[in-house]
C-alpha cells in the first residue's frame, strides 16, 4: 500500500522537492528570498464528506482542495502536500478486481496535485474505524509578502472571486439525490451522479483552489488582506475583521450568487474556496484574474465597541451578519 | 476553544517562526544554508494509545514525541510543530471544573514542545466520534547534511542509542495495571498510576525524542545511515536495509536491553524512539552522546538476492529477524 502510493507519489518531481516519501521526513529546499507557508485541514467521514455519499476521487480532491486554498489566500505558490490517513481496512483493499477506495481517493487528489504541479511528499498511513484524511500543504511566499487577515483598514474595499453558494447549493441536491437514488447502495458504495448532475454539483464536488488568482494579488500587490472562504462568507469576513480590528459592511445585492443558491447559501455556505480580499479604495483592481471574475461586494468600516464586525445592507435595511460557519454534517 | 490554544501556543516565541496561529498558513523563515525537513505522524485511539489507559498528558507528550523523534533521525533542529486535533465533544469541555481532557493533552505536548524550543504554529481542529492527533513537524537541517536512510554501505557498524524494549515492556504492564485496577472507571478517565509504577513506565508513557543526539551525530559526519526505533529493530532496520540495499546482522547478546524488557521487546517492541545508525568502522564513534550510551550492535553486510535483510546472530545460531513492526492495539 506504502510502496504504491509512493510510486505514485513520485511520478510529480520538482525542483524544491529534494527528497520525498521513503525517509524519516521529507527535504524541502526553497529560495533564500522565500518564507514557507504552511497549513493543516482535516476531512473527516460524517464531518466532512460522507462516503455513502461521495465518490472517493471527489474526496480526495477536495481534501487537497482544502490546503491549496489557504495557501492561494496567503499568495503562496505550492511546493508540496503531505497526507495522513486514517481508514477501515476495506477502503484499502481491492474486492472483486474493483479499484481499491483508496486508489481512487489517491487519483482525485493525485490530479489536483498535477494540475497545481504539487508533488505528494509524505504523510502517515494507519488503520482506523474511522475514515480521515489529514491535508498538509506547504507553500512559498516572497518574504514579507504574504497576504495577511490583519491587513484591511477602514474605507478599503472588499471582493470576492468567483460566485458564492455553489458548494453549499450542491450539497443540498447531493444529499436529496442519494437519499432519493433507486440505485443507492448502503456502505461505501455511493450512487453514481449522471453527468448533467454532476455538472451542476461541481462547484461541490470538484471545488477550485483560487491558487493562481492569489498569486497574482500577491505579485501586484492589490490586496491589504484575504483569507479564503472556506466557512462562508460571515464567517470568514469576520476573521478578518478580528485580525484587522475593523468592521465591515456587505451589500446583499452586489454578491455574486452562484446560480441555483440562495443568499443564505452565499452568506453561510462554506467550501466555496474563493478569496475574499481587500484593497485600498484607490487600488486597480482587476474585473477578473485568469479567466475568474472579481467582485466589488462591501467595504471595511471603524470597529465600535459593542456593535458587530459584519452588517449586511439590504434594500429592506441593514442587519447584523453573525458567524454562521458552515457545520458540515453535524 | 482555538483562541485558548492560540493563546497558549503563542507562549513559546523563535526567530524562525515568523507568523503563528491565526491566519491561514503559518510563515517559517529558514537560513538560506538550510533545507526544510517535514514529518507528518498520527496517533489514533485504540491504535497508538488507550483513553482509558493513558493520561492525556502522555498522550500529548507521545504525539509530539514521534515527530521530533522523526526529525532526530535526520539530524534536524526542530523548527515548528502543528497539531490536528479530531476529537469528541466531551474530551474538548470541562464538567465539574474539571481541567478539560485536551488541554491536559496540550500541557504534556507544550511541555516537551517547551523543553526543544518546538513552538506549535498552527493546526487544525474538529469534532470527530474518534479521538485523534496527526502531528507535523518542520525541522532545519544545513542543505546536504540529512541524515538518510539510504548511506548505509557493507562493512559500516550499526548502533543504537539509549536502550531497546523498555516502551513495550512498559505498554504491558500498564494493561495489566490498568486492567486489575480497583479505582478503574469505565471510559474517558484513566486509573491514576502510582509513583513508583509511573517511573517504571517513563520509556513507554513519555518517550525521550534523541534530538540532540541526532543533532551531534549530523554535525560531527559520524552516521552513514540514520532512522529512529518507532516500530521495532526488526522493522526499522529492514527499512535502512530496502533503502540502502544492504543486509545486516544484528548480535543479540550486544543489545542494550531495557531493564524488564525481554529481548522480543527489544527486537520487536515499537516506540523507544532510540536512534538506530550506522556508521564506517574508521568512524570516532563516542560511547555517549548528551549524557545518553551508544551502543554496537551489529554490522552491514552485502544484500544477497533471496535472503533475509536482518539476521539475528545468537550463541545458538544464527536466524532470519522478519520485520515484526509493533501492531500497537489492533
Amino acid at each position: 500500500m506504502l510502496h504504491r502510493i509512493r510510486e505514485r507519489a513520485s511520478q510529480t518531481k520538482t525542483r524544491s522537492l529534494r527528497l520525498g516519501i521513503g525517509d524519516d521526513c521529507a527535504l524541502l529546499s526553497l529560495s533564500s528570498s522565500d518564507e514557507l507557508a504552511i497549513t493543516t485541514d482535516l476531512s473527516i467521514a460524517g464531518r466532512h464528506f460522507r462516503l455513502d455519499w461521495h465518490q472517493p476521487e471527489s474526496i480526495g480532491h477536495r481534501a487537497l482542495a482544502r490546503g491549496l486554498s489557504d495557501l492561494a489566500a496567503m499568495g503562496a505558490r505550492p511546493v508540496a502536500a503531505f497526507l495522513s490517513l486514517g481508514l477501515p481496512s476495506e477502503l484499502t483493499t481491492s474486492t472483486n478486481g474493483r479499484t481499491s477506495w483508496v486508489q481512487r481517493f489517491l487519483d482525485g487528489l493525485l490530479a489536483l496535485g498535477l494540475a497545481h504541479k504539487t508533488p505528494l511528499a509524505g504523510g502517515d498511513l494507519s488503520e482506523s474505524p474511522l475514515a480521515f484524511a489529514d491535508i498538509v500543504l506547504t507553500g512559498a511566499v516572497p518574504r514579507g509578502r504574504a497576504l495577511l487577515r490583519s491587513g484591511a483598514r477602514p474605507g478599503h474595499l472588499i471582493y470576492v472571486t468567483g460566485s458564492l453558494g455553489g458548494a453549499a447549493a450542491g450539497l443540498t441536491q447531493l444529499a436529496d439525490f442519494a437519499k432519493n437514488s433507486v440505485t443507492r447502495a448502503s456502505g461505501l458504495r455511493p450512487p453514481p451522479i449522471p453527468t448533467p448532475l454532476a455538472l451542476r454539483l461541481a462547484p461541490h464536488l470538484y471545488p477550485q483552489p483560487r491558487v493562481a488568482q492569489g498569486l497574482v494579488l500577491q505579485r501586484r500587490g492589490i490586496a491589504s488582506a484575504a483569507i479564503d472562504i472556506s466557512d462562508g462568507i460571515s464567517t470568514d469576513l469576520t476573521h478578518i475583521c478580528e485580525e484587522s480590528r475593523v468592521a465591515a459592511e456587505v451589500d446583499a445585492e452586489l454578491l455574486p450568487i452562484h446560480q441555483g443558491a440562495t443568499l443564505a447559501n452565499a452568506l453561510h455556505g462554506g467550501e466555496d474556496y474563493e478569496l475574499l480580499f481587500t484593497a485600498p479604495a484607490m487600488a486597480h483592481v482587476p474585473k477578473q484574474i485568469c479567466g475568474i471574475p472579481v467582485t466589488h461586494i462591501g467595504r471595511m468600516v471603524k470597529a465600535r465597541e459593542g456593535t458587530a464586525a459584519v452588517t449586511l445592507i439590504t434594500p429592506q435595511g441593514s442587519q447584523t451578519l453573525e458567524p454562521q460557519g458552515w457545520q458540515h454534517f453535524s
